[in-house]
């Protein structure tokens, strides 16, 4: 086993400690999984010529924080469970501490190393209810690899550089004249930049618009894998409550005149589901534009609506260039195709297509080729029009089956639109309690409390339903309900 | 025509002067092109609702200045050569001016907007030797189709989000396997972050450990791309010169305590083509472990070897963790694939990852697992194997070429590895002479002196032969040679 431990004699921190640190680290950072056997105190206390006892001094205290467990006559495991509180809060050591020549971070690499996060843990249960993915399964896989085929008859010109900063001029043009029709947005190809999704959108954004110390809006709960870009700039965070109509616009404009950027998700509010009333929309409009401060608009799930017309995107409300809208494939097609895109106010185009640029220059361009023949022959919109109604049974049979199970012992909230949709049980069982009697009927939850600023429980959970069958829906929420008989 | 013009009445600046900012931007971001046709005088005033003088003004000095060309009884028009030193030296306007809610930029952004650069112009002649692109023609296309249609028989996880930070786990375990053979890299597959080629190599690695206004030192001349993102990080560069054994060494060791990072390609120095030599990279190495700076070494190029043995990586000369590589398969496969990886000392390793997951999460999965597909079956090193006796071919055609047309008019640089080699001219001609005469005789030339940090003629040209044939190469440096006649 290979320990990334390297201790620092120049250091005035004890060994004891720099051991702990090194751990602790590599668990927190999952260089260390859950339930992975760590070597005994003897080989490791050899292995980095230090004494015994300052290898046991540092397993007892991650034994008595809850990092590692000892199996008697087996030996010291990471804890299979880290508790969720450890994977937010404390500071990853820093890589100055263990290396041999000290290393000095700029402050977004000091940011990152004092709030490490892990990948989400996802709950891995025979019917588990994460969100976030849509039904893979129904990818026309054949359409996509008859279209890969096709640009791989010949030589290509394609496997050379791109010529264009801003992305593959036909994708651009083909999600302009698509986001037209499908959500009112109002724009030209010049103005869309491809980016590798709804991520390297959000970060360019920041980067290029943020400085540490300014304020920025955003969603509360909202979507936490934004928040995370926010911090890691050092911006200072506005949480603005949401309701049954979104974001409460009245918040903003009456308390905070020095916001620069305001993040929301107007379509489907992460997570609780809420559509931004049309007021709102142009309230939020119209305090951009007398503030000066800038919309994000993530219009992530704004596909799929069910039963009412979808809302007209934000940006094609806006006759004053505050809207940056962002939209991204990941979930209309699949995540690991990396294809999103920002459509921005035309001032900030040269702007960021250089920050792209110098970012890692261009997409891969096969993809690029492929979604455009995808868009332009018509199979994107048949493909969304197939998924919506597929997802619209599933969620009538997830509205059914928690009615039927919980009836009034539950609260449900947007649940007309998107791939998920979220519950707020009424008990007085703690989240961490219904995850785990859930995990143990086989059934997997993820609460919604993580995508609050602030801790604690409030009953409310996620319930993403893409990926299942009518029937493991019914499955799920039957073993659910027995499993809490609340 | 949409000129993207937004005049703001409460700026300082009269309105003949926002008039002329704007226009001067769109041309040198490339919104207009050149021998775009402009509005006339009278159409631009009145769609901006100004006065016919003022845009008349804003014309003029624009005229003056050699951005615009009049044609008798046909219109202004953007001049056909923008001079290249415009396209380096002159603030964009920043959007902050020409935006109806004036927007503020962070510093990064203020960076971005005060030194803007164009794609880089290349020569469009019916014989380029321009450089940084390999034979395409000769990629593997069959292979690749193959391989990408295995992956798309049936529906696939890989679909879905990785669940990975670092990159696909078999590829950089093909990729640690490949480096440890071929370059003499130590490292694990944990070591290895998975980036979208050596560009956002560079950016993470400026982002997590440069502030504005640390010290970098640089190969000088060096690659343009990598000061680009240097420079927008506002980094104090420390030009270093290079000579027939790379990186004066000596020079940063006697000169400079305060240099954090030195980036250097010892492979084959760009454009040079120098070597670094074994006594300079243990001095650097040294060095390095005295003051604790880092050692970028860009191994570019390290492929193609003619004659010789390829040197071991720096990387692998290492003891003391002071060495991040970047290497890509831009060069041995294709440019448009977008992947390249770092091999960072293990205490880099959590935080690479977090910022690449910030940054835009994972690349693409499909190319990932092909290109794994295409490394283990003994597909890279045989296309290399190929490719290298290739290059070698052509590359002693130009030589000979040179030799037998500018014999001792000329001098050599860096013609034994790599796919290009640096001639110096020995000719009162400029620069700009030689590249005009040379495009007037269909050849594409481009000067060295880009790659430097102080500006001015040296007399030095960059021949990239990849992309050619020895016939091409032949009647290329015919007609050079008969273009200047020197």
């Amino acid at each position: 086993m290979d320990l990334p431990i390297v201790l620092n004699p120049q250091s005035t921190l004890p060994l004891h400690h720099q051991v702990y640190d090194a751990l602790r680290c590599a668990i927190l950072s999952g260089r260390l999984l859950p339930r992975q056997r760590l070597p005994s105190t003897r080989s490791l206390a050899n292995s980095l010529n230090i004494s015994r006892t300052t290898v046991t001094q540092s397993y007892d205290r991650l034994l008595s924080e809850g990092y590692l467990e000892t199996i008697v006559g087996s030996g010291t495991y990471v804890c299979a469970q880290i508790p969720d509180d450890l994977l937010h809060a404390p500071a990853l050591e820093s890589p100055a501490a263990s290396s041999p020549t000290p290393i000095q971070l700029s402050q977004y690499g000091q940011r990152l190393s004092q709030t490490p996060f892990a990948l989400q843990a996802e709950p891995k249960a025979p019917i588990s209810f994460r969100y976030g993915r849509p039904a893979l399964q129904h990818f026309p896989m054949q359409v996509w690899r008859r279209l890969l085929a096709r640009h791989c008859e010949h030589t290509a010109d394609w496997l050379d550089y791109a010529i264009d900063f801003q992305g593959y001029l036909p994708l651009r043009q083909a999600i302009a004249h698509y986001l037209g029709r499908a959500r009112a947005v109002q724009c030209h190809p010049d103005q869309i930049i491809l980016t590798n999704g709804t991520q390297q959108a959000l970060d360019l954004i920041v980067r290029l618009l943020m400085a540490p110390g300014m304020e920025l809006a955003l969603e509360d709960p909202g979507y936490l894998s934004a928040r995370r870009i926010f911090l890691s700039h050092g911006v200072n965070l506005f949480p603005i409550p949401v309701d049954m109509s979104g974001l409460m616009v009245e918040k903003l404009v009456h308390h905070f005149a020095q916001i620069r950027l305001v993040y929301v998700t107007p379509s489907h509010q992460f997570p609780t589901g809420a559509t931004l009333s049309l007021p709102r929309r142009l309230e939020l409009l119209a305090w951009a534009q007398q503030t000066g401060a800038l919309i994000l608009e993530d219009d992530y799930d704004s596909e799929y609506r069910y039963g009412d017309r979808p809302m007209p995107a934000l940006q094609g409300l806006d006759s004053h260039q505050s809207v940056i809208y962002i939209g991204t494939f990941s979930k209309v097609l699949f995540p690991a195709l990396r294809i999103g895109y920002l459509v921005l106010p035309k001032p900030l185009v040269a702007l960021f297509a250089q920050a792209k640029w110098l970012s890692d220059r261009q997409l891969p361009s096969l993809e690029q080729r492929v979604l455009t023949d995808f868009i332009t022959t018509g199979h994107l919109e048949s493909h969304i029009r197939k998924m919506r109604s597929h997802y619209d049974r599933l969620r009538q049979a997830l509205v059914h089956c928690l009615k039927q199970q919980f009836g009034d012992r539950m609260t449900l909230f947007g649940e007309k639109a998107g791939l998920h949709l979220m519950v707020k049980l009424h008990t007085s069982l703690s989240d961490a309690e219904i995850v785990e009697r859930a995990a143990s009927a086989g059934v997997g939850l993820m609460p919604a409390h993580p995508q609050y600023l602030t801790p604690g429980d409030r009953g409310e959970f996620i319930f993403g339903y893409a990926e299942l069958s009518a029937e493991q829906i019914q499955i799920g929420i039957d073993r659910l309900a027995k499993s809490l008989s609340i």
